[in-house]
């Protein structure tokens, strides 16, 4: 394994203190891998504390969601390890005031049972705290797994919206609503061509053949669909996309917004190429793609791979993707031209370009 | 090779199609590999243009640069190749206007020919052209190299100081004067633990040994000072660092900004890792680190590894780094607390938790 890091045990703590020097809006906690808000204080009792996290490997999750309009506090685990319930908990105690917390978990075992218990422990001291699970992943069939589907990049979404409304100053019964109304209408797929290494491990999690990809494939490792074989960057696109459009349940009116998530040692170069497919396709098949996301927004480690989400929207979710926030890591949206992607592509290649 | 692509000929191509959709205030330049700014009419007589470009590869160099701000247009080669003499001048002809163009130029053989023949076609239609020559990369020793020390991630730094300049309305001599002040002061050393694969190569351009590291490595695989055994990431910090303040030339003030760039496949926490000890580091040695970026900057496809830049700054260079820009890839930076990184690190850790 070659990485820049010192000993493998320190790594999580280490790169906590370097988002502290990165981001000095974040602050850390005192005794725990948990970064909040450096103002929580001034804001604990004025709005809905919105606290998430999970194992780390998955940067720029969670820390890099943590800001105004977002997150007010972020809790890391060791590398795929859950946090443990006292670390949530304590970052409950940190940010959450009179209006409460609501916490938001991607389905894993683990995290619904850590975050789970410390909602306990904090309800019985009389703070309100509500827990939304994220199960965006459509790869599987649901109902077939005893878990349920996993959580996945379109987490991230979830954080946006409820983050939103959390600052607008909406009461926790209500920004609960808002964050499981969009789960409702949000859907995930993934694909991995090689998978990540994780520090105490020291070697990749999983081999796969020279011209193979897994899809499906979860965001620690766990069990895709199916191996197969590569497929070009546009019938790639189509596999997954189609499968999200499949499963996925995005209104009436096809308002959508899409994200292109890198998983890690993916170049910007392809994530821009299926963008461009992702973005075709979905307006011939008659969606309004209100909003594009392109980077690298919740990782696998180094792990070569992309996600798609697409998300279902009206008027409020957009204003709420729209609002600012500090968080360090939340992306410029690209806001469509109106008309068609085709003939956007069009008008751009044939700008004159002054030459006679 | 996995990689998201459809064809390899094709891959530069349908990258800058899924640019212009990624970033809908970029245009492209009708039959050229050219992203210019939506508006470029419309400010082409009020400022000086900037442009830059070369091999592609190097993503989000540089359309991502191209914006209100920065770049006013940007040149993409095939992977790794120098753009064409034509792209370069219908660039020039597509976005400067009275106040002349500044071409900014990573120092490579390639770039400087073709770069060099477009500005003689453009000044002799009277168009006033200027060329500045970025050679940032001190981990060679420029005297024994022929054709000089090479361009690296530091030309993003370049690309903001004038930009910002000339949309302050500055003169082309008073921009380029900005810009060739500022190469003096600028320092970048990378160390690479793995080769990019280029789509139309099909395999890494080198291969290197399993606990190997190359330092001083050109961001096309050029050869480096050293292949070594790998260091813990703090001594590997040291190594760059060191480097990098024994050969640049930063002021008698010591007021420096710090970039730490992912070459392609590096993850968030690593360069949080780096981040924390460079910080630490160089406030110990007593410079005052006004920015910190993190990101990826300036890339070499999928590479692991990292570059780390130092730039010497006066309260005008904090300003132009400051300035707003709309370029799609100009990272936040980090304000740095006033104090001691270690003073914040130790009271970041301290930071009362609430709990009794």
């Amino acid at each position: 394994m070659k990485k820049f890091i010192n000993h493998p045990e320190n790594a999580v703590e280490e790169m906590l203190e370097g988002l502290a020097v990165l981001s000095p809006g974040l602050a850390r906690l005192g005794g725990h891998k948990v970064l909040v808000r450096a103002d929580a204080d001034r804001i604990r009792d004025k709005q809905v504390a919105v606290i998430s996290g999970g194992g780390s490997g998955h940067e720029p999750a969670h820390a890099g969601y943590v800001g105004e309009g977002m997150l007010s506090a972020g809790i890391a685990g060791e590398v795929f390890t859950s946090p443990d319930t006292d670390s949530v908990y304590a970052a409950i105690k940190a940010v959450a005031g009179k209006p409460g917390a609501l916490l938001v978990v991607k389905n894993y075992t683990g995290d619904r049972l850590n975050f789970g218990l410390a909602a306990e422990m904090a309800r019985s001291e009389g703070i309100p705290v509500e827990m939304i699970i994220v199960d965006d992943d459509v790869a599987l069939d649901s109902k077939t797994q005893f878990a349920g589907a996993r959580g996945l990049a379109g987490t991230i979404f979830v954080h946006k919206l409820v983050g939103a409304a959390a600052a607008e100053g909406k009461s926790l019964a209500e920004v609960a609503a808002i964050g499981r109304g969009a789960i409702k209408s949000l859907a995930t797929m993934g694909v991995s061509f090689s998978a990540g290494t994780s520090p105490a491990v020291g070697k990749p999690s999983f081999e796969l053949g020279e011209d193979e990809m897994e899809l499906g494939l979860g965001i620690h490792g766990e069990p895709g669909v199916t191996r197969t074989r590569m497929q070009p960057a546009d019938e790639l696109t189509e596999t997954l996309l189609n499968q999200i459009l499949k499963r996925g349940n995005f209104g009436n009116d096809r308002r959508v917004v899409l994200m292109i998530n890198n998983l890690g040692a993916t170049t910007a170069m392809e994530l821009a190429i299926v963008a461009r497919h992702a973005m075709t396709m979905l307006e011939k098949k008659g969606y309004t793609v209100e909003r594009l996301y392109a980077g690298t927004l919740l990782s696998s480690l180094d792990m070569a791979g992309i996600s798609i989400s697409v998300l279902g929207v009206d008027d409020a979710s957009l204003r709420w993707l729209d609002a600012p926030t500090s968080a360090p890591a939340w992306p410029n949206a690209s806001k469509q031209r109106p008309g068609k992607v085709e003939a956007q592509l069009a008008a751009s290649a044939a700008v004159d370009n002054g030459c006679a």
